[in-house]
């Protein structure tokens, strides 16, 4: 069922957003903060126990209009072990509040540990007779560059538990296309045929034929080997990460790829617009869900006031922007 | 500077291996994980305190031999919150006990994330005044798919504090090759060049002229953008894997990155020789280390007896293999 669950609470709430909770210590208010290293002192304890107070008002602000949070596992790895626990205590207090949760941890390896990573945010762990739960969310960001064999237990795992996971297609960073763009030959050069890409070819564009992007290779092998886990909208287990701050690559990906689900960053703080993000929704409005973090989560440092009311109020206007180009 | 230290310490024991302490709970010892399980039941945290003293068992039988060692950080991830409790208890006695602790995170995000995980692993993060160690490790593995700027955080922040990291360049699983090997067309592309590939050029090997593999040019972006970190030994801090398994790239990509550091899986369990692994090497038999974990860290369960007496016969194994083709 894949991605299907997420569709049906985006369709609930009118709203294909998910806030990125990216639990920057800057990010968070001051009294927050201290109240906590009043405590515990200057610790990384502290700092933890400051997040999960900062994610529960976000989460209690936001439940009821946005369908899902997407914690980015670098900030709450930076707090150590007890960043860990944050970050576990964030997953359950957001599935408890009815949101669906993308750890976005980009995790990669080869077979037997990619199982490891799978069964850590996507299934059960063995102890003894028991069957644990380490991390309780309901997909997992992948990098895809060791191939499909370090895939293919994410697929496993997320068959048997009803999850998902997104693969890193097109990132929405200013250096993302420096390896994800390269321009490269397509199998049969490995069969010995030979391969001409003409002049008008060359340009800094999918190409039709003859050679294509990386990022499309990448796209295509995700939807290959993910294709037996098609849900009722039509997508596989295996959606893609692809950013709003390249909508022409956005465009020509949804094209390309349509059983695929796409996350799409970069919306917001990063440039994207809700026209870019746009692009890499379906003719129905579907298979698609625009990330913010910063802009939502931070937006009292612009606005003032409580951080949640104005994570709120910019999550309203964020539907709104997302509503007028979409339905 | 960068992997000086830890090429020092391989120079000091004669011994380029890198034990991998990747705790697959199959691979502990029936008494210790009951030890913990009648205390705790059957949970994550027994599970945690298991794996702490089965690494401090193997790092105990090793540290006058091997130099280094690389937690794999999906076993620990798998064990939840406690997991990352054992994680860091595990850096912390390898460190206690001279060892090189390299992290096999594989991390990977945009430069504000990525800047995260790089003070998580590698680095210090502000809590109010003060500035504190979440995991006390030297080096961390990294995915480039992102480009360089998900990479020059990790440069920063080892240079600040003596550190390194290493980029996955060509790796050591079967399906390594799907996108690794992707022939790309450079940059002259770009500027509309014509671009022919003859016959003869497009079996499945390096090209030397008109294209090459995607795994080199993430190699040579690597050395490229660390030029600056250049060690007492010729080395950046942005190092490179590339599998045992693959030793005609091995000796390619080690003709071609004079200054890039290589971590060598593959060893052993997943089928490379010691031979395999010599393509790794400099002239001087330096730039290069070996990893092996199962091998060792499992071997017990070939050859029965203490878990520890195991893995030290193993290592001393190894490094009498790798001795006789290096030195």
């Amino acid at each position: 069922m894949s991605f299907a669950r997420l569709q049906d609470k985006i369709n609930e709430l009118k709203n294909p957003t998910v806030v990125g909770l990216d639990p920057d210590l800057a990010h968070i208010p001051a009294d927050i903060l201290e109240k906590h290293t009043k405590e515990l002192g200057e610790s990384l304890e502290a700092a933890s126990l400051a997040v999960v107070e900062y994610n529960a008002g976000l989460i209690d602000a936001l439940c009821d209009i946005v369908p899902a949070v997407k914690p980015q596992s670098a900030y709450y790895e930076q707090l150590g072990p007890y960043g860990a626990l944050a970050l576990s205590k964030t997953c359950d207090y957001a599935k408890s509040k009815g949101l669906y949760v993308i750890i976005d941890g980009k995790r990669n390896d080869i077979g037997a540990s990619a199982a490891a990573y799978s069964a850590a945010y996507l299934g059960t762990v063995s102890v003894g007779e028991s069957e644990l739960m380490p991390y309780n969310a309901d997909a997992l960001t992948v990098n895809a560059y060791l191939g499909s064999d370090g895939i293919r237990p994410f697929i496993d795992t997320a068959t048997k538990y009803d999850k998902a996971v997104f693969a890193l297609v097109r990132t929405s960073n200013p250096s993302a296309g420096e390896l994800q763009d390269k321009t490269i030959v397509d199998s049969s050069v490995r069969q010995g045929t030979v391969l001409c890409l003409a002049e008008d070819e060359t340009e800094n564009r999918p190409l039709s034929h003859g050679g294509e992007k990386l990022y499309t290779a990448v796209g295509e092998l995700m939807e290959e080997i993910s294709r037996d886990t098609i849900d009722k909208y039509g997508y596989t287990c295996v959606g893609a990460v692809v950013g709003a701050t390249y909508p022409q690559e956005a465009e020509y990906l949804r094209n390309r790829l349509k059983n695929t689900f796409f996350l799409v960053p970069g919306y917001g703080t990063q440039g994207g617009s809700a026209a870019d993000a746009a692009f890499a929704f379906d003719k129905n409005g579907h298979g698609a869900i625009v990330n913010s973090s910063r802009g939502i989560i931070a937006a009292w440092k612009k606005r003032g006031g409580d951080f949640a009311t104005a994570a709120r109020y910019e999550a309203l206007a964020m539907r709104e922007e997302l509503r007028k180009v979409l339905y």
